[in-house]
């Protein structure tokens, strides 16, 4: 199997460095900082390390994956042979724009150029450029290593033929992709985070409960079936007759809420002074970064439970 | 600790009849149909043995969670000397005000009197009652033996020591309430399933995605974090500042995907036509009841996995 090439090695491009490794690809990993490339190696090792004990390298050694992993002085040693590059650079357009060029002029005609933005559309990045057919958006959701949905998004002029090629590969190193038949502000992920985000920001704001309340209606309610069967199958299997049985039951309640909740709650207005309140008083704004790393731990033992889980009960 | 009483011995009945008795209260099941009761036992002994077997019995056998269950044939049998009274009757207006009426005429003064309902408001069962403030709502998701959240919601004129004592019950018996300050149709968890749902529906309706790309990107994306942190925690330590920091840098994002979301996709059109042919292809219709099987075994797993994880890296 062919190279796959990482231009941008902050956060998002260590972390895709480890997923695609971890699949048994060669990996060069490129930054315009000289230091960054080279300095995420200790990043990834610890990762790496944390991946093994909880059997998620995919049946690899630490050694393989880590040996997998190029840093590289050059774009172009970064692209050369790459069958997909996986763009992490800063979320502006200009900047977005200008890689995506270059990336168009080096990479062999038919690697596929895969953004890793959450914020831009591919028509914008990819706009004028003899390659644009080429481009899309693979946006995952961080770390890839321990969330596997990416979302496949492409531009109005993208190769149908380079989608089906990004899903397959996509589904290849074990991530599992959301495949876009085309573009739209906040794509699949952050469009159904931000009608959920929307609804409990409401609810805070006029007072019907506290953030808290929230938070433990998701994480101990909701969103314990949706983490293994999604939104839809909660609801087909939460009918006797399948999904359409329950929307003959509940539509006009559904119906209802959405004729309440035809106005935004000001993000940034007193609800933000609650919900900072309440988050603050549980966890301190210096232990943010402590409970980042506890967020990872929990987040790593639950996919080792998730893999096991689809081993023994199937998916 | 005083007896615990449940009105109707149906699914939620039977499922609240284990989820308080496997934290050692007694239980008393009453059905208005004298066959419900008893015959609920078969269904009680089967997740029992589940539960044990997934470590789930807060440290009880089987035998004393089932001897702790007693199926009596009168409500005032079921009311003597509880302190709490769960109601899982019929979901339509007119029964649940007479069974609040009967049961507020034979209860103590002091016991409680909560609803299981998932529809309507508690103002609607309750007004007129000598003893209305007493009555709240105490909305499961089920089974509540595996999803331990329950929505406490007060009536206008419900007693906040009701309030108190209602939350302070739940905890004791291993359940996560969330407390209302008042009433609003769907709660919290319909309300937020339902901005959740719309966004869903609507992005398939308008053709950008299919149903299969939306569960897997909750099941395989989203709702991996939001099951154990929820929604605003998730924000929270999804930038460096804290949930202020990440309003400031998607605030702009999640108003423009608000400002293209002020129409509801009909779920009973197109849509869901193509949301049921994707669900029976997957689950054929004769299918369902046995992946509801599977969706349970999938949630016990995930319940012990969630204890483990608590005791090991904590909350």
């Amino acid at each position: 199997m062919s190279a796959v090439a990482i231009v941008g090695a902050g956060l998002i491009g260590r972390a895709f460095a480890i997923t695609f490794a971890r699949a048994g690809r060669t990996v060069r990993l490129w930054d315009p900082d000289p230091a960054a490339a080279p300095g995420a190696a200790g990043f990834i090792a610890t990762v790496a390390d944390d991946l093994a004990a909880n059997d998620l390298l995919g049946g690899r050694t630490v050694a393989e994956v880590l040996a997998a992993i190029h840093p590289v002085t050059t774009i172009e040693a970064a692209l050369d042979g790459a069958e997909w590059v996986q763009e992490c650079g800063p979320e502006r357009i200009e900047p977005k724009r200008e890689t995506f060029a270059a990336l168009d002029r080096i990479a062999a005609p038919d690697t596929i150029l895969a953004s890793s933005t959450s914020g831009l559309l591919p028509s914008a990045f990819s706009e004028g450029l003899p390659g644009r057919a080429r481009c899309i958006v693979a946006h995952p959701i961080n770390p890839p290593y321990l969330v596997p949905a990416v979302e496949l998004v492409p531009a109005p002029w993208t190769d149908p033929d380079v989608m089906r090629r990004a899903e397959a590969f996509l589904r290849e190193v074990g991530q599992v992709p959301l495949v876009m038949t085309r573009e739209i502000d906040g794509f699949i992920m952050n469009r159904l985070q931000g009608a959920l985000l929307e609804e409990a920001f409401r609810l805070v704001a006029e007072g019907y409960a506290g953030p808290e309340d929230i938070d433990r209606g998701i994480a101990d309610g909701l969103a314990l079936r949706w983490s293994f069967i999604g939104p839809f199958e909660t609801i087909d299997l939460n009918a006797p007759g399948g999904v359409a049985d329950y929307v003959a039951r509940y539509n006009d309640l559904y119906a209802g809420i959405f004729a309440q909740s035809q106005r935004r709650a000001d993000w940034t207005g007193a609800v933000l002074d609650t919900v900072t309140a309440q988050r603050r008083t549980v966890t301190p704004q210096d232990g943010l970064a402590e409970r980042q790393i506890w967020r990872d731990r929990r987040l790593m033992a639950l996919r080792a439970h998730k893999k096991l889980a689809d081993d023994t009960f199937g998916r």
